[in-house]
């Protein structure tokens, strides 16, 4: 087993994490900086190389210590090419050549792939999944992505649509998304999603809810909110996370029946709801698979928190051990 | 390049088939024989070891002239014990040896899938599939199974479920399925679903239509004839097949959301309907997938028929080229 090291670095449109590594997985060395996304986000890469640079100078590390770089960005990613496009949160409205560029500022190679596959990879090696060979991964967060490995191989499928769970179709005539479609788990299951089911809900509820009130009265909701009246048993809250648990469960419930996965993972802000949300998705989830599936798949919740991203990126160099 | 040559089996209720191929996928030899499912189906592995023995003394080969066999067959099957428990169809009650026994009686190795993955394979390999790296495969006839290839690998999932296309839910308060759950593809889209759903919606058709009159005159109807009569326009026919390819869209749609595949490979009885089934399924399909993989995941009709079983059977063996 080599003693070199592994670097991840997991960028959001706030800031861009990284951390030192250990082939194992054991995390070394960990900050952040800020992102900046000013010019069209023409400082970030620049920004990224010399933080790399600075903190192997303060370790007293140089590029050979190390197999190489991994990396989950936003937008578009070809991991073949090496580049990123239509990152909208990171204002890059041209490809960024994020291989070439890192790699030449670096000295060390460079493994790129998006924010949600990282994530995935992530919980699969050192959280909830186990390392199983079969894992899928979905977070709830402003949006709904995913990402699936199947027999121990990242999916990216033909064109890098592979895991893109939020757009599963769960309701065929369903809410408008942005993608064009209709009914897509996001359009439920993301915060702004269960927002909507709420403001929905709420106009054909009669009975007393305080989230009810709250709407009728122009208050600006949240869906940590809805999880929370829930919780304490609001009565519209609670209807509205039965519909949010049902679409979730319905199409986790089909990722199980056509992959089989050891576990489907949940994570991403809305689902610090935790254990209240998990076992109500469970509950559809066991409804709508076959028995096969139903005994041996399990939906699990993420825990490797905000951490995810930049153990799964790091993963990714050790794709240059082999070489 | 070896030399050496492949022996594909595929195991069927009726006949079982046998190719041996080179490594190329190229077929040189083909026959079969019937299957004997007498005295709970315990002369079904003699008789394919003697098939085998006998071929290869006809065209004077030996085993050493071969890499291995790969076996399809019905059941629930374990790939890495190499053993299949029930198989209703060939009355096996007991677990069966077949590796042991087909390794002991051929002198050659043997790896064996289900009769969906290795049909999946053979169309993947050298049909519709065009060996891409990542095909889904949907096979539909009295029942519906599927196998999933991506990343270049056949899925098989924690517990052999992989690629069960059959009990995918696509209407969650639908038919019951013999599997104990509702709304899964196969309730609809089999050739016993398709006349399931001819009878369902006959009893709330008033025109004109001559599947109605037959249904109402008790006559005995089979998927082939809605299909027939969808072709020449009977409008309760018309219905039927719309609402068929309906849920066969969202269920492809959907793989192809979560998988991104090159393409998915209709094959099996029902898909004798061809290029009229096909485009329905087409027109669905890209109404529940989201634009990139709309663009970039094809449907497509199988093109192997019958003889897919058997190469991607034979493909099994090539695992043992590598060793």
């Amino acid at each position: 087993m080599t003693d070199k090291k592994l670097i991840g670095v997991d960028l959001g449109g706030t800031t861009a994490k990284f951390a030192i590594m250990t082939v194992d997985g054991d995390i070394q060395q960990r900050w952040s900086i800020d992102t900046d996304i000013l010019d069209e986000g023409s400082h970030i890469v620049p920004d990224i190389v010399e933080s790399i640079n600075h903190h192997l100078d303060l370790y007293n590390m140089t590029p050979e210590d190390f197999i190489g770089i991994g990396m989950g960005s936003p937008g578009s990613v070809n991991s073949e090419e090496g580049t990123v496009i239509g990152a909208f949160n990171l204002n890059w409205k041209v490809t960024q050549y994020l291989r070439r560029d890192i790699e030449a500022g670096t000295r060390m190679k460079l493994a790129v792939d998006n924010d949600a596959n990282v994530a995935a990879l992530g919980e699969r090696w050192k959280g909830a999944g186990e390392n199983q060979p079969d894992v899928a991964f979905v977070t709830l967060g402003t949006g709904v992505g995913g990402g699936i490995v199947a027999d121990g191989h990242l999916l990216h499928g033909v064109a890098g649509s592979a895991g893109e769970l939020g757009h599963v179709t769960v309701e065929p005539r369903g809410y408008e998304c942005t993608c064009g479609k209709k009914g897509c788990l996001e359009t439920y299951a993301s915060a702004t999603g269960v927002v909507r089911v709420a403001r929905d809900m709420a106009e054909e509820y009669a009975g007393n809810s305080k989230l009810k009130t709250m709407l009728d009265d122009g208050e600006q909701i949240s869906s940590k909110l809805v999880f929370d009246l829930a919780k304490e048993s609001d009565p519209l809250a609670v209807k509205v996370v039965d519909r949010v648990s049902y679409y979730l469960g319905l199409a986790l419930a089909n990722v199980g029946n056509m992959l089989n996965p050891a576990y489907i993972v949940i994570g991403g802000g809305v689902s610090a709801a935790g254990e209240f949300l998990r076992k109500q998705v469970e509950a559809y989830f066991e409804e709508f698979t076959f028995p096969n599936v139903k005994q041996t798949t399990k939906v699990r919740l993420a825990n490797l928190g905000n951490v995810a991203g930049v153990i799964g990126a790091a993963s990714l160099a050790l794709q240059f051990d082999q070489q």
